[in-house]
């Protein structure tokens, strides 16, 4: 599909009018969704007051109201059943004069498009900053024209160039090391004037930023993830936008941003949303404060942002092909509207997996959030799943405790995963040991790497969807600062010229290969793995002494497949006694140690060794 | 009713059997309980095989049940509708031969026995430790035949005399600084070779130990309690024994303890109750597994045993005149007979409260157990109370963190709150800074009064019912250690002879003056404070920055009260922004100030002294 900005020219008589470009979104619409209602924006110059008629049969106009601005017009429309796809002139008349005519366009849907599937506990999503990942195109590394013309690969908050060529250049290698899914960073256009590289600044809608490439590069990856049994997953933003958005500088409504556009401060209090004791002041705060100055919070109740936030992701689905959603901030939402967003976009795709970024330790916080939890207050919630970040601190806390103090190291882990109680479904939680806005994993274990390839043991074999920023597989790290930019690091391979370049191995260490490479056996066996995609977890604590001290013994197990994950943190080897697992490890079990690729035959004890992760397929 | 221990004397000519004691259990019965059905324990040498037969009306034999051993009979009777209190002869034959009656007794029960009122938000709680209070009978400090003769008040560990008497005999003191209820560490006989003093190694279920008096000495505080419109609350060990208790020489069943007897010690993973994901090795090391070697852990699946517990409780409801219960080590019995005994209990005594200790922070656990809660592997609990053990943590974190700190500081204590909607009544859980467990809370402050005091205020205002350990009125503290024996320290004046006495105000500081008199003052305004007793909770978190950072702001209202409390942790005085409140607190409200006794008309800003805590009833 091509970008939609139509032109509507015409002359008249008794006034002039110059030429002028409206500004239409949704870019074009589809043919066939489940739901037949449509509601356009249109901006323009003095369109207030317009009546507005299609005359095409498929596509009728229902109503068209006038904004507080006088240069928009939201024009609700239904796509009639039997629609074909085509173009449908849409007539803007004022004082019965024809003041634009608007072609719309609805397209026919891709085979099967409603039905598509979506990321799932058999996936391993990457997470990946686009503007460090790889440069594909250098010549869109600066845009003439917008705002932030910095490119510095030095500076940690300057663009570096990465782009959305890169990353399709670079798909092969993702699929390779056994990632079956990608969550970008935001791609669409952020044309603020600073730290415009993290993509959180959205200043259209409906537009790839021209430094990461065009809407149709993105759909191109969309395609080509779909077409090798991939997923692509896009970051949803739905409570903010960047200052530098279009619509700032003359907005539909008065109401269009919260504290009446004004910068006020959200308080990040994420218990507001489910304390019973919660003051108005506090909730208010929560939902409707803004992040930064530069980040106006949407105002979620006015109806029009509604449908335009709603209309807005439904489309990027459809246009891109995408395979599923993460909705950044979630809980800085409304509740209404967090569940009338999920509502209206599960109706149209009721596969489609979204993951909500909840960062609380809290379990209590991050379940009330998942679709299918009875929540005292009464609040249903429509969306599928969560980021673990209970289990994320967890992970980290465990790799650096002492196992042999009350209730710490590997115990946090144990502790944690037995609170799923409170989910209505733990296996959809997105499990993860670092993201996008904290310290890596590898600097979390503090650069020890048989702690980072326990916890990727870990989150490989628990349940959950893992997730891994890009980079971990060669060791990236943030030894200098937890600064955001030093954490989103530039890859190495990823620009013309890298010294070192992790996609052909030039220039690695042996240890950044190693991990590598072990990344890669994990995960390619990991997919093939019908225990972990849909095995029942059942995990024995570590021992508060002895040889069982420090050891995390858990299984994943279904009717026809079984494994076993051994965790021995101590630096030392441990003999376990199998004997403590025989309600799910018959005595003289055979196994298959998966990444030794030995065979072993069980005998009274194990002998795991020091600080290192086993897996055993159970035979 | 006196202590009933019967003889059975008989001669027999075909053999001679030397006159024996026998044991009986429970000591007595009442007429009109809801249940018919009573099991007796009797004891006795060779009953095995005996019949058991009853030969008065209103009482009458269902089943009779040998043991393991053969010193044993387990008969069931039922109190028939319409007995008559009285004595009720029931004939043990062997052989056809009469080898013992017993004489049992069956009571009236008190009026309105069954429908007792209980402690609830209107009471505050003294926990006390008998042995360390008060001395009310010297005589019995020592007693001949005891395996502990230990009496030394230097010693930690060591019995240091006080009893039930010097309970009794200051009464009148703990009425008069405002506290309605009393919890004793349990009273009834621990015949244990060490650190008997903390009454949880139970020897004997139907006896007071001796150094603290007699089974009338406790019946007598019941009712001395009741009739001072307090309430005694009882605290009851489902889980555990002594191993000097007199069974275990000669058990009934060879059952009766778990592990066969042998120490196994428990994991102390409570998590094991809830978690989804749990293995059937740890669910059994958990609540099957021993505290220590010392205290046998009972068998909780044998019948009998769950008879014995349950009527051992209702057994002192009805003879104590008890006005509640609190259970230790609640999450270590199984969850069937912690069911199984609070319905038995409930069905006998429906307004009865019982506050069961779940030492967890995480409340998720902790709500688990509280009636009405729904849980989603289907448990249903019958515990109405429950100690709550997160918010004892919140506080104490709460006191000691820095309040700029993200999340720190009174944060805790607002977030903690915020984690109500987990539990089916947060009204009816047991607030506390502090217990006979753990490290007094005067030091947990670092011996602040003034955080002491906004420690205490909050305990006091907040929801739920307030649980104080004795001492902290006058600064009882442990700055040597957090051992036990250190925490229960001896109450000043509880001993003839002591220099320094808190009944009398002898010897005494200002400081520890001071804090009586506060006590005083803030119980004695509880007592009638309907907001604080029946009131919603409205709270407003502490600001992330500026005058309200440092401060908590929380409103207790009914339609007809309304109480606000204002906490300033900062050394200075703070203007905090009345306009915040609004929509609990209209503008101009005028106040009183509970503690300082002024009456104030409220501004624009609220200026609020430095570390303090302020209470203003909104008239």
């Amino acid at each position: 599909m091509k970008k939609v900005l139509f032109l509507g020219l015409f002359f008249c008589a008794s006034f002039s009018l110059i030429a002028q470009d409206l500004r239409v979104e949704p870019l074009n619409w589809w043919v066939g969704m489940k739901n037949p209602n449509l509601q356009l924006l249109i901006k323009g110059k003095d369109l207030g007051g317009g009546v507005v008629t299609s005359s095409k049969k498929g596509l009728s106009v229902r109503k068209v109201t006038n904004a507080d601005s006088p240069n928009y017009l939201f024009v609700d429309l239904i796509v009639e059943a039997g629609a074909q796809a085509g173009t449908y002139p849409l007539v803007i008349k004022k004082n019965g004069t024809v003041i634009h005519t608007v072609n719309y366009s609805l397209e026919a849907r891709a085979n099967n498009s409603a039905n598509r599937p979506s990321y799932s506990t058999k996936d391993v999503i990457y997470l990946i900053t686009p503007d460090r990942f790889a440069n594909g195109n250098p010549a869109n590394d600066k845009v003439a024209g917008m705002r932030d013309m910095s490119l510095n690969r030095g500076a940690l908050y300057d663009r570096h160039g990465g782009d959305l060529r890169g990353i399709l250049d670079h798909l092969d290698y993702i699929k390779n090391k056994g990632f079956t899914a990608i969550w970008n960073m935001p791609e669409v256009e952020n044309d603020q004037t600073l730290e415009s590289y993290h993509g959180y600044g959205i200043t259209d809608h409906y537009k790839i930023d021209r430094r990461f490439g065009t809407n149709e590069d993105y759909r191109e990856l969309g395609m080509k993830t779909q077409a090798n049994g991939m997923y692509l997953i896009k970051d949803i933003i739905l409570n903010h936008c960047g200052n530098g958005h279009w619509w700032m500088e003359d907005m539909p409504f008065k109401d269009w941003i919260n504290f009446g556009g004004k910068f006020t401060s959200t308080t990040h209090r994420r218990e507001t949303v489910q304390d019973p004791h919660v003051s108005k002041y506090d909730a208010k705060l929560q939902t409707e404060g803004w992040f930064v100055p530069a980040m106006p919070d949407l105002n979620q109740k006015n109806p029009f942002m509604q449908q335009y936030i709603i209309q807005n992701t439904i489309w990027w689905i459809e246009y891109a092909h995408l395979g599923g959603l993460r909705i950044d901030t979630y809980p800085y939402s409304t509740k209404e509207f967090a569940t009338m967003w999920s509502d209206a976009v599960i109706n149209e795709y009721p596969n489609l997996n979204m993951v909500g970024e909840e960062w609380s330790s809290n379990p209590i916080i991050t379940s009330y959030w998942q679709r299918g939890k009875v929540n005292r207050d009464g609040y249903k919630s429509s969306l599928p799943a969560l980021m673990d970040f209970p289990l994320q601190n967890a992970i980290s806390e465990a790799m650096n405790e002492n196992d042999k103090e009350w209730g710490k190291g590997l115990n946090k882990i144990y502790s944690v995963i037995s609170n799923d109680l409170v989910y209505a479904d733990p296996d959809n939680l997105v499990v993860f040991g670092d993201n996008h806005d904290m310290s890596r994993i590898y600097t979390q274990v503090k650069h020890d790497q048989a702690l980072l390839k326990m916890a990727m043991t870990y989150i490989f074999t628990t349940r959950g969807i893992p997730q891994v920023f890009y980079g971990t597989e060669i060791l990236m790290s943030n030894p200098k600062s937890s600064e955001h930019g030093e954490i989103r690091g530039d890859f190495p391979g990823g620009w013309a010229g890298d010294a070192k370049n992790a996609f052909t191995g030039a220039n690695m260490t042996a240890d950044e290969k190693a991990m590598q490479a072990f990344f890669q056996k994990i995960l390619t066996w990991r997919k093939g793995a019908e225990a972990i995609h849909k095995g029942k977890l059942l995990h024995f604590g570590p021992e508060n002494s002895g040889e069982g001290n420090g050891v995390y013994v858990y299984f994943r197990y279904t009717d026809k497949a079984k494994v076993m994950v051994v965790l021995n943190k101590n630096a030392e080897a441990r003999a376990i006694d199998l004997s403590h697992y025989e309600e799910v490890l018959p005595a003289g079990s055979k196994a298959h140690n998966v990444m030794e690729s030995t065979d072993v035959v069980f005998g009274k004890t194990l002998s795991v060794p020091g600080k290192s992760a086993q897996i055993f397929e159970i035979r």
